[in-house]
């Protein structure tokens, strides 16, 4: 299958019969009518195109101005779309000392009734993390691509190993199953680099779903099937770099379209991560820029987003995926090291695009308060950059830490306990994104010292907690890993996923007694919160640690859900009168996780477990 | 010398010829016209006084009412002072069934003129914190006093060893040589405690100094005699509880004036140091209960604040201490564990009567957004029972942690880059309290694994950073400790201070070269910081640690600091291109410490050391 873009402009050069020039580039290559700003930018590429005048005659339609860099191969034209602009072709004459070079014909579409108010991700939903390339080979033709330069080798961990959106799309079923009803895949755009390229954070064409993933009508048609089963689909975006294979880096837009290559010495810094200069009070302007301009490793160049251009073909790109493929989210990467201006610019150009959509920002500290400062609440308009959404990684830290460290004053459960109190930092902790893992960092299981009381106690906690559970592929089996981050192990293969897998996780065939519980118990702990709003938008209500035990409670009107843990490796008997002020009444509960019912009253807890409890 | 309450009450019997009933106390012990709020409540204690009516006539002082608890011992009597009121004595005639049964004479001054006005500790101070009995032993004939428990045992390292205010006394000169101006010693309120009553924090009689420290009087012209050598006094005030030997333990006033009494089996909870329940917004009232009203340990009574006549207790108390003893200002202990309605009146009415004294809250945590929580500025009235100052403990793990551990991404100086970007958290940092270590530390050099390089850091770091300084006595000669907290080694003799002492830290006898070092170094550069106001109030700016090293400037439009560390084992030389932001012309600097001129371009940087150059 072809790229969108080729073909269009494949269409743009039939129509040129005289034409000199080729335009071999246009982005977006399409876009809507009736979008809530009505402009356009559109980026052309073409040997020499910028010597050319462009002129459109459609209906609803009106050519502002062209822009023009440095570089003779980029011509920028900006266009304004009226309410009444016609859907349909368009042609953009593109001309030079009177004589036409070329027509391009742009596809205008209407946008899709509903689609500006479409509902983003929240606290009822549970979203499913996966490294496409390591969940399922649907399609084992499109494991190499001719033209692009890395080929499959299943048998090195940091190669291609052939899972695809074919393969996601073949186990929605399992998915939905499993409770959860959103999928966020690692980024899916075509990362043409020479190794290494499975990850796909190193993009090398924004619109471009890589072939040995798919195609663009692949991925669309996957996100049409999954919301057909309950799933949205959350895009992974990049903002902040490309990979070094992009095709903009064979002919740079600009001499500043990236940056560090006009002021360094080398060409670019690495960036310092220095994350808190956005907050610190005495920060340096030389660590300011270090830390937004400084490239985040050699292969990944970093986009000057203080460049107008730059920054209006992210936000349309960013606009153009959500519309084009239907997404009910995005999950923004390295949030914090882009430009804090760029951000707000591309953050409020979603939000009046998609009022009620969501965008979950990564930013990688164990620090609330930092993370706190790029979170507004649901209603307030977006400044500095602000989001809905933002990755938890304080309380990630504090659930690995908090069960996986001995109990003392200022470690284990008390991590737990007083992590959570941060909350008085945020707008919204609800609308936090809570998860035990993800692709970046150690398998849960592991983290927990492949304990699976620990792994079972950490379930419980993330999918009860306030917020919005975030859960990594292969967790539900038990995956494991080095404790020190090792990428290519942490992403390793689902099995199941590849036609000779002797194990089959989404049949349970092969599995191990463990993995199997584990499996069931993550099955039946999300089936059942996709199903109880008091975990959804429900009070919270936590007890200090006392023993080796930790309890709280999730409780609405309806309903009143106890979770009680016993790190210790003795049975303990709850004192019920320590909660009396949230049990009223109830003398029974119920396990979620077991199904049986217990009296409340001296409550006994197992050494090493926790329970679930829904109160009558 | 006899303690001034009962000086009155002798006055006072003298003047009950034909009385029946004793007026062993009355509290405050005198009080002062001219007060903002012109209220005063006197809490009398006398076998069945409570049966008594009393009667004033005294220009300008009227009695509003009387009030009783359950207890027939005490009488409170509310008195409204108009601004015509007359110092001087004013007779209370206690009466029942019309028959006199005592009249006491109580005191009232005119408030010092310019009291209300004093100006409180500030970022211009440093602090010279002392444990009084472990300071210097100025008068031996105290070390034993026939009414307290506890005599003297300084071979018992939780024994008392005679240091006293006499001591204090003795020795400004060499704290006031030091740089320091301000003293804040450990509580002096008598600690009537069978044991480990030296630290002072078990008050047993909230209107006398204990005996073994000196008298009122002797504090009083303690206080006096500073203020002559540049040096004020801060107040360690425990408003959260009292030692289990107070007088009030013999006969409670009433059945609420301790917590926990009333309600728990035991007759108390011991606190769960749930520090976050004043902010977490999850937090259960068991536990917002088990904080503040627990006890802090068995031997030390909770006061429940929440009873008026407590609360207005210990307001008055504080009250009294500032005005009788001349105060510049308070440091408030365990601030967090009291009630926090309370904490506001308290706060709020010091405020009132000194708007521009200070008082620095201890809130032991790890948590910048924690102690934030605590903090208002300096212009903002009190709310929340927020102060203007806090103990900077964030900063004071940074700094330790940051100088002992190793440097990483994620420890070492990074540590302590990171900490202080957090003051983005504060009102006011400038107001913050920094300190290396106290009386509940392990020792500095200690900490910092008996590095002298270290530890020079840690100096240079506390003299030169935003907010107040604060240096525990000893630690300028390298006093050591385990690292795990001991208190009665932390808390040693300082050397000198007795006058069979071999080594002499007061005059350098005997003192090791690198003790003198030290010792000169804190001299040199807390001398040079009280002179610096560019240290004071001038600007901070801070570059991200690079190869081992971090290097931050302290300006104003009159001068520039820089203060270079590098904790690598190797010499480095700084490139000043880095921190062309801050040096503008400059091309020469003068180390405060060594003295020695160093060119700027190419800084040559001593392994392991630190730099604290004035730049010209």
């Amino acid at each position: 299958m072809k790229r969108l873009s080729t073909l269009l402009l494949a269409l743009a050069c039939a129509s040129t019969a005289h034409a000199e020039t080729t335009v071999d580039r246009i982005e977006p290559p399409s876009w809507w009518t009736g979008m809530a700003v009505p402009v356009l930018q559109l980026m052309l590429h073409g040997d020499d195109i910028a010597e050319l005048e462009a002129q459109i005659d459609h209906p609803g339609v009106t050519l502002l101005d062209t822009q023009r860099t440095e570089n003779p191969n980029y011509l920028f034209i900006n266009l304004q779309l009226s309410p009444e602009a016609k859907p349909g072709q368009m042609a953009i004459t593109l001309f030079h000392r009177g004589e036409t070079e070329a027509v391009v014909n742009y596809q205008l579409n209407r946008r899709t009734p509903g689609s500006a108010e479409r509902r983003g991700f929240d606290a009822t939903d549970a979203i499913y993390l996966i490294t496409p390339d390591r969940f399922a080979n649907g399609n084992p033709a499109n494991d190499r691509s001719a033209d692009m330069l890395e080929g499959p080798d299943r048998k090195h961990p940091g190669g291609r190993h052939g899972g695809d959106i074919a393969g996601m799309r073949a186990h929605l079923d399992y998915i939905a199953d499993m409770g959860f009803t959103q999928i966020w895949p690692n980024p899916l755009l075509e990362n043409n680099q020479p190794a290494y390229s499975y990850h796909g954070y190193s993009a090398t064409d924004h619109y471009r779903i890589d072939p040995r993933f798919g195609s663009n009508e692949d991925f669309r048609e996957f996100v049409t099937a999954a919301r057909e089963k309950g799933l949205g689909v959350i895009q992974d975006v990049v903002l902040n770099h490309i990979g070094d294979h992009h095709w903009w880096m064979r002919d740079l837009p600009a001499g500043d379209w990236l940056n560090g290559r006009a002021t360094e010495k080398n060409g670019y810094r690495i960036t310092n991560h220095a994350r808190f200069t956005h907050v610190d009070p005495y920060a340096s302007e030389y660590d300011k820029e270090g830390f937004t301009e400084g490239w985040f490793v050699d292969s990944m160049p970093d986009l000057n987003q203080r460049n107008p251009l730059v920054a209006n073909y992210l936000i349309q790109n960013s606009l153009w995926w959500i519309e084009y493929a239907g997404l009910s989210g995005i999950r923004a990467d390295t949030y914090a090291y882009s430009d804090a201006d760029f951000l707000q610019q591309w953050a409020a150009r979603i939000r009046r695009e998609y009022p009620n959509f969501n965008i979950v920002g990564e930013e990688w500290t164990r620090n609330p308060a930092l993370v706190a400062h790029w979170q507004r609440s649901e209603s307030e308009p977006v400044t500095g950059g602000r989001l809905k959404s933002m990755m938890d990684f304080p309380i990630f830290y504090a659930l690995r830490e908090g069960l996986a460290q001995s109990d003392s004053w200022e470690s284990g459960l008390t991590r737990l306990y007083e992590g959570l109190a941060n909350d008085f930092l945020y707008p919204e902790p609800n609308r936090l994104v809570i998860f035990g893992g993800n692709h970046d960092t150690s398998r849960l299981f592991s983290a927990l010292d492949e304990d699976p009381a620990l792994f079972k106690m950490a379930v419980a906690y993330i999918a009860t907690m306030r917020g919005i559970p975030q859960f990594f592929y292969g967790d539900e089996i038990l995956m494991r890993s080095p404790k020190q981050r090792d990428d290519g192990i942490v992403r390793s293969d689902f099995p199941g996923g590849w036609a000779d897998d002797k194990r089959n996780a989404f049949t349970g065939k092969g599995l191990s007694k463990p993995q199997k519980t584990a499996q069931d118990m993550v099955r039946k702990l999300f089936s059942w919160r996709k199903q109880t709003p008091a975990v959804h938008s429900g009070k919270l209500k936590h007890f200090a640690p006392e023993n080796g035990t930790y309890v709280y409670f999730r409780y609405d009107d309806k309903k009143k859900i106890m979770v009680a843990i016993n790190k210790s490796d003795q049975a303990k008997k709850l004192d019920m009168k320590r909660f009396a002020e949230v049990i009223d009444g109830e003398t029974r509960g119920t396990d979620v996780i077991s199904g049986r019912r217990y009296t409340l009253a001296n409550l006994p807890l197992p050494a090493r477990d926790v329970l679930v409890l829904e109160l009558h």
